[in-house]
């Protein structure tokens, strides 16, 4: 045992708690890093595919292994006839993240399950989640708006192939190589609170299954990924505001956050945020351009603040631009966090099995923290306890 | 920002993360206090409702205070139609605990949700999955079953009213006692891992759904309270074997763990298993007295092991006695983890609410912690990447 260290209430910011493979963040030179690679190459020259083999495998795919990976995924994107005939039973104003939630065990019960730890069956497991993410988000769209659910098309891509199942119709090469981009650049992010809780959950040795649950339900908070939702709200009711500027102005003197603005970890500038910055103000232009024009304002008005309080760190985040980029592809507001995590599933497998497995130099174990006991205490033999006939 | 610290891949074992005001833990002592009260003392003289009331509201409750939460309890009972629909769907050989990481999202679809925090809300939520966690396992053992699922009974309390449900047969009142004693038991234990998972989830301001349904996950690990039922499968191999200390050796010789021996805090005995063990020879010798008799026989060898190799903290834990327990009930051995959550609900719960409306000292933080990372890593600017057809 070490000896006592105490970090309250800080939730653990700056605290190193393991060996990690996976990636990594520069906060200071705004740089981030999947095994070795800066997210920019990936994003310039990669493809999710090959993102998505790289976390889980380490290593760039040759050409016969990135077709084989692509052609199991595809195999793969179907789900269980039960879990849409369940999803009929549901309440269709249910929010999308509780149905992933609900879904992922529902793919476990799908499984034989046995007590040893298999490294291939987890790996067999994580590209099942990759393939059916997309799937599940769009089957659950469809059956609350009373459509019918759509078939994969194995002839599409990943990202395409989601905005076919969500759409009804192929969408243009453009739309879906964007699409692609932003599942790149979404697909890990270090200790992050939802890769964390997926990573402590299968430190008991629970599922795969019950990591990834427990990254969604982290995910779905709205100081993690739940905050994409909540910038496309803002921009939603700033749409007719003539007063842009007096508006951002007097949230901040209220003491209020503007959604989508600073980063726990980056002090410079999120390097996701700088190319999602990119990509809507190139979509905006095909598009009229309205929503950059909002977020620029936004952005300019919050800054100008911010450097007028000594504040230079708050800077906009990868949420702040992601949103009006999904948006503009007709992806509904609440369906913003669970693309998210259409993406992210990738990294919290990728993690899950680093934890299991203990690839890194040392060996993972059991998360289990202590707390400073600040309650009620009389004496070590605790208080008296007095009857419930006996109590005032 | 504090300054860094390393506490690497050591499960953050030793390190206290926040304050808490719900339960303590001597593990020198073998002692464990929830908010202020000894658990001896609750389970000779309180019941589960009144220690859940405790855990919630942080005092014992008056008289009229316990009828009317116990009357709150009994009225929120019954699942929505939809959940019980839909795992008619579900394949029936699926884990129970799976089941009950499906079902509380769905229970979550039933809810209003809005941005707002609330902590009436939360705690109606507490009361609400408090009251329905029984019903959700019951209805999964008669669906399964192929029986048809029992509507709550009024007329019974909290664990007798669960029998019920399962087994279709009011249990005698001794048996239902000594059920309600093994829920206080279970209820709260500091910042175990599903709890700790619980709370980080819901840091993020994901909802107490999303925190609870990350508690289940942690739960099922073997390493935590999947353990129970571990436990169980190990005395029923045993049932017919001539030479248990000879098994157990063999076992401690491969280096292979005894389940339910040993406690990440205890040392010196968990408080729990001494109550439990007390239970099990009760009913034992009620039954024939053989599961106690063999669970005698592996501590007795184990424990010589043990100590002739200088080892005197790894004793007996909570599950090792709890599942012989509820064997003795008739609680099937996969339902057995399920049951400690019908339980440890309570305390997940209290921990969300602390979590999240700050009711200690210090305001507790989103949770996010560091890697280092040991990776591929080229230079700040990352490995080159070669493109695809570029690749060997």
């Amino acid at each position: 045992m070490s000896e006592e260290i105490r970090v309250k209430n800080t939730g653990l910011r700056g605290v190193t708690v393991a060996d990690s493979g996976i990636s990594f963040i520069d906060g200071e030179k705004g740089v981030l890093i999947y095994r070795g690679y800066r997210i920019e190459d990936l994003a310039d020259r990669s493809s999710f595919m090959e993102t998505v083999f790289l976390l889980l495998f380490g290593v760039l795919p040759s050409v016969e292994q990135l077709e084989g990976f692509t052609r199991q995924v595809k195999d793969m994107r179907r789900v269980p006839d039960f879990v849409i005939e369940s999803m009929r039973h549901w309440p269709k104003d249910a929010r999308p993240m509780d149905v992933l939630q609900a879904c992922v065990p529902l793919l476990s019960m799908a499984e034989e399950h046995s007590d040893a730890m298999d490294r291939q069956v987890c790996l067999n497991r994580s590209i099942g989640l990759v393939a059916r993410m997309p799937t599940l988000v769009a089957a659950w769209h469809r059956i609350r708006s009373g459509q019918p659910v759509l078939e994969p098309d194995a002839e599409l891509d990943h990202a395409a192939n989601f905005l076919w199942m969500l759409q009804g119709r192929r969408p243009d090469p453009a739309t879906a190589r964007d699409l692609d981009v932003c599942l790149i650049l979404h697909a890990d992010h270090t200790f992050n609170a939802s890769t964390f809780a997926a990573r402590e959950v299968v430190s008991t040795r629970a599922s795969l299954y019950a990591g990834v649950s427990a990254g969604l339900g982290a995910l779905s908070g709205s100081l993690h990924g739940g905050a994409n939702a909540k910038v496309m709200e803002m921009l939603l009711a700033l749409e007719h505001e003539p007063d842009i500027e007096g508006w951002v102005k007097e949230q901040l003197l209220q003491g209020d956050r503007i959604m989508g603005m600073g980063h726990a970890i980056y002090k410079t500038g999120d390097p996701r945020a700088v190319y999602l910055k990119k990509m809507g103000q190139r979509l905006g232009e095909q598009t009229g351009g309205k929503w950059a024009a909002i977020s620029h304002k936004i952005e300019e008005t919050a800054l100008a603040v911010f450097a007028a309080q000594g504040k230079t760190t708050i800077l906009p985040n990868v949420d702040f631009n992601s949103a009006p980029v999904y948006y503009l592809m007709g992806i509904p507001t609440d369906l913003m966090t669970p693309v998210f995590a259409i993406s992210r599933v990738a990294g919290w497998c990728a993690h899950i099995i680093e934890e299991q497995f203990a690839d890194v130099q040392g060996k993972p174990a059991l998360y289990r923290p202590q707390a400073q006991y600040v309650g009620e205490y009389c004496g070590l033999m605790g208080c008296e306890y007095s009857p419930l006939d006996k109590r005032k």
